[in-house]
């Protein structure tokens, strides 16, 4: 019963098998082999357009370095209040745009409220000494396991773009909203007002495979250059090449998220179900967040049960949120017994 | 006939085994597993010593977060001129320094030589404007293919340590370098002065494993956090682990760089007993440099040799240093046919 | 009626005056003169202890010098949500810490309330990804005109101590605090337990002097350096040392800041007494809060009066709470006059 | 007998008197206020076009931000080997522009030689690990006391142009160059290719008043925030703008350059009709660099004399090249009486 974090999976099957796949033979090294080329034509493939694409070893460096490409001294980024950019990566950002500031926006479930986006454009002008907006990064699935319609993605683009903003998605879980959605990867991204975007990989059945995707290369200058001055260029770029090689074949990454989304879908319901808990908001990737008394909480970890406490938001005094997260590998039976425990 | 770099190979077979075999089941994130807890002991249990293990992503990685651990403003890094940290690694000792000079010294064959240090530790005292030495770092198996001996290496860090400075070993090929010593992975480093090393694993047959290993960590305070905050502390930690593990087995590492060490040294012996062509210097890792003439590099090329000019030094009009690479996939008939050629 | 800011007076006589008198012969460049000696004595004299002393040409400079020096990757600086770094400085403290984020804390009237430093402290643990406390900044008097007592000051350095944070102060209207308190200026600083001060003499009738004082060097390392490579290292130092001689002598300095304080609270006073309007918030510095209507606001402006507009807090729809900032330039005609016309 | 250095001086009378006509009044504070604008259009008119004008605290702080306003990642500044920006400023570029390396070129008596600068972009081109060249800068007058003919300067900016390099010049002694060669402001900067200007009064009669001066807006984005984010946006700027009001009055900057200059040429003549000792190479500006034994070094001291020791180069074994530097401020007297203990 390990709900504690999609990226305590390992690799799923078709992924380690297409990195045995391609080692063999030698192949030119930074990225200039012919596998990562094929699978950059690959991701031009899936978002019907001409993009650029960087390998990163990390979600945290992907997202970084989107950054770093636009940032400009006195620079803002405007996130939502709980975005991993902003919460979770040690002050990655800042460090990589020589401190640009990030301005926390009120996000209800993740999601950034088109208000906020307003507010803080009117707030911060041009002449402002705490700085003016640069950027804009939206998280889809939001980390509270939340989708943003494409529709509402280029509600809040089109206010950023109108002030020259450069628009990112932190996709850590792009293909849990995908499968989500049933919209194409296109509609997600660039046709929604996104110009870069954090490709992620690893949380859905990859070991270390993250791309940086750009689809408006003006916006975003020498960001291959910020990459590798980063050491976040591969010698042997293959290897990640290979990973999205296997998962992209037979649309078997949204196979993994799909099953990743069943899970969390199967635990939301039967919690609802259940009349001992509730869900704190409702699930539309592969995390539920869950409202159980602490009691409920200590047996469940005292039956082996792993889950990180989230907030304490809308909770009773004996309650509190948890978050519980599927990933491709989590089984029915891990769900049932979880429930039935409960 | 692929001499270009040892980073052109794959991964070796035990290697890739071990990925594959520890991949099963959940296992905490962000460096907090099991097998990263093994595997830091085996560093341990291997250089004799508690030592800390950071893996990164890339030896550019390793390199410069080591440097940024122990920077200070108007800090200069003394290096050797053709130190891959100061020549191939787009400014990121510089970035991550924020900005600290590398003070590039004269090298014989890639070796700092004793005076080089001297002088510049007299030339730069505290009071220099210019900036005050903060690190020297050396590179073992250098990038001309030759080694430091334990004694060389102590020679140089006592000289900096009188000094203060912080004292780092990039051992992108540190294999190759301790099969031709022969000596102990203590005796190369922490005995020999070195306060932290660039471990590479890559060029030897990973395909992504590279790790920082502190011998000193009072010298390099806050690491763990540089590493983090650079993006490069992977989610799934084990994956690194496993390469570890399948590299340490057996001694498996040691295999792979005596493999390359010979495919060198019987490329050199080849070159030498041609007549058609000298070393430009003798062969001690697994790295040959050798002059040729501009039609022998022309018509290498044509057969389909692969491999990179490297320097005009001690040649004829007609004639350029070559660097020729080896590595533990080198097998002997690509050898042989490129005497042949020749 | 000049009551935009305090910067935009001149320099007092005596301050000018000094300027002439050590305007002769040669002295040594770079801070070695030894009228700049002789003012870091009058520093120690000042503040009864040992200091050290950096002038800078901005109190941007000193404030964000002195968090530059304590610096550290994934470090955060507590701070009031009105402070004059966090929101009026471009980013200044983030950029030379390298990226450190600020936590903008509850301040009423610009104090940093007990409450919020203990609930921050407890919230990010050195564990936590978003980043660990590494410094807190008080503003004295704040930017809302109040002043800390020294034990408010050491209720908040103690706590902040017992977790290792260095503690700064932005003493922007140090001098207005000091006239107010009565108290001494080491009673308001390091025997309240703070490690560094921005020292401002610019908005107290120097046209261009700033100095960071230093009271526990071991907790600001590298502090000349830092200012050096920040070019706030002045070639003809002892023109600031000079304006400063002119501040201390007979306590020049005290009666600009008592006339500043003076005519604020005779401003204050007659805004209550009108009938017409309100203080917001009582007055002890140098800055006088009011609520005016919109009305008001309009025909004050029309007259001539200037000022800036702060917030809407506490307000009714067509009022505004306006900033009225007196200097010791500021005469009782105009104080009565702008009380005239309301 | 002070040959230290020309900022060791104080101000002149003229730049003194001008702080204390411009010291009454408000004026608006951060370089919005009049005198800023009417300096401002000074320089247009000097310049003979439309220029930015940016006053910083320091030549250091101009140097650097001007390269940080050009700074891509991996980009490298072109300099002498002893520029003064790279030599004598604590790494301040380096910092500025998080990490760019400086190259520093072959320079006989400080001068670029065109062969080096040609050299260096043919050896780095844009996929260079090592890094490719973003900007080069020139000091006028060299930190060896040349002067670049308006040729030589356009002869360097056309080859730097046609690789889009941004040229920058570095005039901490710009009023001396311009005096020796009798040129136009213009002629010597925009008109010969320079992007970007530092532009000294401190060491030639003001005390603390530096300004960037832009021609090439487009080249040097963001200028104005990199200045404010560092702390050099004075609050109260008039204060410089009244230095260089005194400065530029009646060409007053040009009697004082020429005062230096001269004093320098009595002093070059001196030594050379001496027959006693030699110049190391002729003197345009305001330095004297000459070939002394150590035997005159310490008498020459041991009556007085101040100036500091240069090179050894051409040097016999007995002999030091010195420096020294006329100021505004030096006297006949002084130059005769160093001449006569010679």
């Amino acid at each position: 019963m390990n709900f504690s974090s999609d990226n305590w999976a390992g690799a799923s099957q078709p992924v380690m098998d297409a990195l045995t796949r391609h080692n063999h033979g030698f192949a030119p090294a930074y990225g200039t082999d012919p596998l990562t080329d094929r699978i950059t034509q690959r991701f031009r493939d899936l978002f019907e357009t001409d993009v650029s694409v960087y390998f990163t070893a990390t979600g945290t460096a992907a997202n970084a370095l989107s950054m770093a490409a636009c940032a400009r001294p006195g620079g803002l980024i405007l996130a939502s209040e709980t975005a991993h950019l902003h919460c979770d990566e040690w002050g990655a950002a800042e460090f990589y745009t020589h401190g640009m500031k990030i301005v926390p926006l009120s996000a209800p479930e993740g999601r950034i409220a088109p208000e906020a986006v307003s507010e803080a454009l009117e707030r911060f002008g041009q002449a402002s000494r705490f700085g003016a907006p640069a950027a804009m990064s939206l998280t889809q699935a939001t980390e509270c396991g939340m989708v943003y319609s494409p529709a509402e993605v280029a509600a809040l683009t089109e206010q950023a773009h109108a002030r020259g903003l450069v628009c990112h998605m932190d996709g850590a879980r792009f293909a849990n909203a995908l499968v989500h959605l049933g919209a194409s990867p296109a509609e997600m991204t660039w046709k929604a007002g996104i110009d870069v975007l954090s490709f992620g990989g690893t949380k859905n059945g990859c070991w270390c495979a993250e791309a940086i995707v750009v689809f408006n290369p003006e916006a975003l200058p020498h960001l291959a250059t910020h990459r590798a001055r980063a050491g976040h260029l591969f010698s042997k770029s293959r290897f990640v090449a290979a990973q999205f090689d296997g998962y992209f074949e037979g649309d078997h990454w949204l196979d993994l998220a799909g099953r990743a989304n069943g899970a969390a879908a199967r635990l939301a319901r039967g919690i609802d179900e259940s009349g001992r808990a509730r869900v704190a908001w409702s699930t539309q990737a592969n995390e539920v967040f869950a409202v159980l008394t602490k009691a409920q909480i200590e047996k469940l970890r005292g039956e082996g049960a792993l889950f990180h406490e989230w907030s304490r938001e809308g909770c009773a005094a004996d309650e509190h949120v948890v978050r519980l997260v599927a990933s491709f590998a989590t089984t029915d039976d891990e769900v049932d017994r979880f429930i039935s425990l409960l």
